[in-house]
């Protein structure tokens, strides 16, 4: 059922913001915002070395400021929760640092104080002695290394299928993920070709403007945390378990979100939070800058061997990936990442014959996790310039060379998974048309080369997972809609009322969305991935119809044949003599999924839907300086039928802005472990003169069957073809590849005097 | 069903309360102890004049006084709410004085200002010039009076059968209910003897020990109120109707109550905390002070001529009540006591021949409303003390006269409803066994006499009404239940959480009873006229027996026969693969309920349960001071099968300690309508000297067969005989009949002292 048909045209209309006015007027409800009446806050004291066993800590000094409430020490909380260890995935994380620590900035000691800037001096007193040990920070060495960050894997059990992994000694391999479909080993030995390339991309960080923040406050009934979190259900699950409490005495309430990107995922200061809350018996508020965000979470660095066996006309018959991520000190959700990405890094192609190794691996870094992507542009940035290298080899346009792979509807992809819903084909020719491929190219001329490339990369939706959705109908017909999805800047909240409004024939201004409250609004598995307008917009869709009927009971109970036959307030008053009751829909949604065989890793139903996206950039070297200009940018989307264009449009710009800055110039600079660029005057995230000249952004005319009208997921499917397609235009024009991020002009420098000089050579 | 069928017995249990932990604790979530960011404090300035037009308002002295953020006229909330009035009867109370005044204390004129205490400084300079009105202040009067407190009569449109009244001019009664029953005239002519007396009832206060609170907060999707109230959802739909606005713009929450008993019921100062908040776009606290409640809401004074027709032997043939209701100068839900009460006018008795006027009245006294009995106790008082009378004349034992006349289950009641699951009978006599009644009684002498007296009364519950309840089940097992039932001290949240346990079989105190809060729990009439147990017990039931089903259903689909045959936990990882997902149950109630017939009064179902309460007391009268010591009370209630009998001990015990407070001492004292005695320190609510020696209290054997597990409302029952049953013993002690409350010592000497003088003259 498409928009189209629908009588009232709620969805599919670009509906403004229903949050909007509320943050020009500084009504924005922000956790950063709010006091608690005898409110504590803390400063951090982070460890100074990559490795090492923690020796002693004095806190006797910074106990002595005055205002200092406590210093608490990874001791002390254990005295309290006797297992204090969190994870998404591991239990590995501890609230803090427990025996040793595993990455410079990991969390040690906090001190807790009637004001922030006592806290901060008094943390500066703190002194830990620390027996230095051996560190690992590249994740090939630490694959093979026996220096281990970890004594053993600890799996949460959240996850059946890593219940293997349990008490592995002796490896910083957290997880390794393989697939094989049909005999590569067989088709490689056939083909004409065996190319074979390595990519790398850089760690980097997720940026949002809003830091994290986490607030403990105990209550008559337990705890309540109020916290800038995209998984407020997980959180109260977490926190529940920690402290061996039931989830009813756990309320996790979150307010807007000020840009999540994956950072404020799972669990993250809560756990410290909710400890210092319940040990002090006052709200605790812990609260980063931005140079702590560094410290906390990352986008995992990547290193991929890919190979593929190609006949003479340029069909690919064999592809054997090798993904090797770098997790950092803690798994954190990287397991899942390695996994859920890891099945597609043959890339959109219809390849017989597939091999996929992917490895989470533990280094002595800051942790990494899940960002805008959920490690999808790292795998396209190395099949997409691997296969432009191809085409270029063997004399193929890259698009034809695609054309001729490309993966199609009907047909099974690497995980035997038979593709459905996908309009891949159908984004790669609408991205060439907006290109005019076929037309000619101006490549420039002298020391102002010009060339243009194109990349287009697919992913998985995360399962299984599940969605919770409630809607409540009042007495006079206003409605009520309650679902623990967090708007943090992609206008969720807007789109399920859009939903609602659609379904009960109500205008989406007039319905009323509940923040996410674990108290109030129902169970959902994370803000994430993509999924919310999917899953949770599923939820909604079936919430809605469950209050929808209820009404039309109603309705009849009264002598109606249904509940449109009279306004809403009308029914109410028949029904209950005055204007009273309710009418409560719920909904819940679980897509169907099989997951995939360990050993195999094949699977009928491998992902509720695909997301696909596709880029085209032109753009201009200035071969003496190797600075890249970006001419024009052409992102296009199969993200289903969009139930809000206006919003779909600025998901896609956004997430093509923010990979242009992954592609360009972002990169977390280490010595020694040690973070040497953490701030944002070091760090450089593109500024408006880092964009595009041109940028157009397009969603293909297509429809997700399964999706609450024709919808699915938009937030990263513009993420994916950026950096290969940047990488590639620069091959086509000034004749170097890059094939590490960031494409620094500086390495676009470095690539074409090298190349020069092997041109000088061979003279 | 009854408990003892029950399997888990949570309910029947006298479950320890789960708030007593966070009231000792001081976790107690009470509206006086939050504090909100840039909250405004306020002072109301209060007519000084009964009755009088507004000539004009000087605030700008109070303006220029330093924090004071504003000084409000009804005239400035005029221009912001064009039709300013309000009620849950009548919408005949403006928010600020409008025009006129029409009683000492009304509030005229607001300041708002940073802090408490400059608002009450800024509110001595505020001058207002009345031009003075006749007045009327007794009921009788005011009935016949052409001086008219309102132009014209305004119901509100919340009970349809209040529509004719719709624009009546030139009357201060404000509704006048009359019943007929059989050929009363016929039977008056016929009767062997007809008695007939009057008795009246003071104006008295609620006195709850938490003053009342309302804090009106602006948010990005309305306005939040945060307010001590008895009844969230009418408290939202009624500022909706003020502002316009539907009802999901505004959100009620109410924390615990410190009492109610009536007083905070419907709306009081949430009308004028709404205003001010949107008025001034910040948070706005209106909290009065122990001395403003008496100006704020009270209990009717009553006058009430009863006549009757008895046979020799001393059946009552027939009866003919007249009850005039002091209603003040706000009918606030005064018209809804002089029906619902009304047509339980002629007693518990089986009477032929019924003929009941009930009329309430506006004077120029602080509005009365509902307190503790709903206008009951004034009835039984008159109709307790009048059989007593009629026995003495007739020379039979007071007991024996009852019996006679008791109406018994099977038997049509005034307004021809056939009498169920009323305990009538049992109640009197197991009152008559307690208190030894045919065992010799110790009459004293000299200076001390003693007496003993006993009475009886019965209530209806208030109807039609409306609850929802919503239960909420988390992956682990754990249980929330959400329900807009005020807790104010009588350990609701409790009992609801018993009947959720037992349906589900959980233990009581692992629920999590969500407090009232209009966006998350549902629609609730109100917490009043003990009708929480019967309707949102019934409600709550419903609710748990839904998610009991759907948690079946849930067991069902993987593969069990029913959900009892696993953990809960492990319920939800076998549908969802993971610790996810929720089972919510909704349960909506509406007793069976036929309002009577508007001329005749007549109504085969006129209430969904009855209440029962009888009290026999011993006393001892000092005849040189004509002080009373109460020796022994014996308070006996049907309330159905109990569902915490420890609970439900305490509360047949405070209802009556209550009520020895407004038959010994409690008097609203007026001078020219101004009340003389406006503190706790002239107000003489009972101490502990003034409570009997040994008191006893008693549910009997009952079961209320529609009550959820045999329950029924419990907080009122045993208000009902005190005071007659009193006056009955003075009487038998030293043979003066008092027919008006309070019954202080001073009115007993006099009255002994009369006695004695007419005794005199005799000779």
């Amino acid at each position: 059922m498409t928009t189209k048909m629908m009588p009232n045209r709620q969805v599919g209309r670009s509906v403004k913001r229903l949050e909007s006015h509320s943050k020009v007027t500084g009504r924005a409800e922000y956790t950063h915002n709010l006091r608690l009446p005898g409110m504590l806050h803390t400063k951090i004291v982070r460890s100074t070395v990559a490795h090492g066993l923690i020796r002693a800590i004095d806190v006797e000094a910074a106990k002595q400021v005055p205002g200092v409430h406590a210093v608490i020490t990874g001791e002390d909380v254990r005295k309290f929760i006797p297992q204090p260890y969190f994870g998404p995935a591991f239990h590995d994380q501890p609230i803090l640092a427990l025996d040793k620590v595993r990455y410079v900035g990991e969390a040690v000691v906090v001190v807790v104080a009637s004001d922030p800037h006592i806290a901060d001096q008094a943390a500066q007193l703190v002194v830990v002695d620390y027996e230095e040990l051996p560190a690992v920070f590249d994740e090939i060495e630490a694959a093979k290394s026996d220096v281990y960050v970890h004594e053993e894997l600890r799996p949460a059990g959240t996850f059946p299928d890593l219940k293997h992994l349990v008490g592995i000694r002796n490896t910083n391999i957290a997880l390794d993920f393989s697939l094989t479909h049909g005999e590569p080993e067989k088709a490689f030995a056939e083909a004409d070709h065996v190319f074979e390339h390595t990519f790398t991309t850089q760690q980097v960080m997720h940026t949002p403007f809003e830091p994290m923040i986490s607030i403990g406050e105990p209550t008559h009934s337990g705890l309540t945390l109020h916290t800038a979190s995209q998984s407020p259900s997980f959180v109260r699950i977490e926190i529940a378990r920690l402290l061996g409490w039931p989830e009813n005495k756990v309320r996790v309430k979150t307010g807007q979100l000020g840009g999540g990107f994956g950072a404020k995922l799972y669990i993250k200061l809560e756990a410290l939070a909710a400890a210092l809350a319940l040990m002090l018996n006052a709200p605790v508020r812990v609260a980063l800058t931005m140079e702590e965000q560094f410290y906390t979470i990352t986008k995992h660095a990547t290193t991929f061997h890919i190979r593929s066996g190609v006949t003479k006309d340029g069909r690919i018959v064999a592809r054997d990936c090798d993904v090797w991520w770098n997790g950092g000190a803690y798994a954190d959700i990287g397991p899942r990442v390695t996994q859920k990405s890891g099945f597609t890094a043959a890339g959109p192609y219809d390849i017989e014959n597939v091999k996929i190794k992917s490895a989470a691996v533990y280094t002595n870094r800051p942790p990494a996790g899940a960002l805008r992507g959920f490690g999808i542009p790292q795998l396209v940035w190395a099949y997409e310039s691997h296969i432009d290298l191809i085409a270029r080899e063997l004399g193929i346009d890259p698009l034809e060379m695609r054309r001729k792979n490309i993966l199609r509807n009907g047909r099974p992809q690497a995980t035997g998974t038979i593709m459905k819903d996908a309009a891949i084909e159908q984004v790669l020719e609408r991205t060439a048309e907006r290109m005019n491929w076929s037309a000619p190219f101006d490549k420039g001329s002298g020391t102002r080369r010009r060339g243009r490339g194109i990349a287009i990369g697919f992913k998985a939706s995360v399962a299984p997972t599940t969605s919770v959705a409630m809607v409540n109908i009042a007495a006079d017909g206003s409605c009520s809609l309650y679902s623990s999805t967090v708007d943090m800047g992609q206008a969720s909240e807007t789109a399920m009322a859009q939903i609602v409004a659609e379904v009960l024939a109500l205008e989406t201004e007039n319905i009323r969305v509940v923040r996410p409250d674990t108290d109030i609004t129902p169970y959902d598995m994370a803000t994430l991935g993509s999924r919310s307008t999917f899953h949770m917009g599923n939820a909604v869709r079936l919430a809605a119809e469950d209050a929808k009927q209820k009404l039309d009971e109603l309705a009849r109970e009264v002598g109606l044949t249904n509940a449109s036959d009279v306004p809403l307030s009308q029914l109410f008053i028949k029904k209950y003599g005055m204007q009273a009751g309710n009418v409560i829909g719920v909904g819940t949604y679980i897509p169907p999924y099989k997951s995939p065989d360990k050993k195999t890793g094949q699977s009928d139903n491998a992902t509720p839907f695909w997301m696909i996206g596709a880029t085209g950039v032109e753009l201009e070297v200035d071969t003496e300086t190797g600075h890249v200009k970006l001419l024009r940018m052409v992102n296009v989307c199969d993200l289903g039928t969009p139930l809000n264009p206006k919003v779909v449009e600025t998901q896609i710009s956004g997430a093509a802005v923010m990979q242009i800055g992954f592609t360009m110039s972002e990169i977390m600079n280490f010595d020694a472990g040690q973070v040497t660029n953490a701030s944002l005057a070091d760090y450089k995230i593109p500024s408006f003169h880092d964009l595009p000249d041109l940028m157009e952004n397009e969603a293909v005319d297509a429809e997700q069957t399964t999706g609450p009208f024709g919808a699915k997921g938009v937030g990263e499917s513009s993420t994916f073809g950026v950096s290969p397609a940047i990488a590639n235009a620069i091959q086509d024009a000034v004749g170097v590849r890059i094939s590490s991020l960031p494409i620094t002009p500086e390495a676009v420098y470095r690539a074409i005097a090298a190349a020069d000089n092997r041109a000088l050579e061979e003279e």
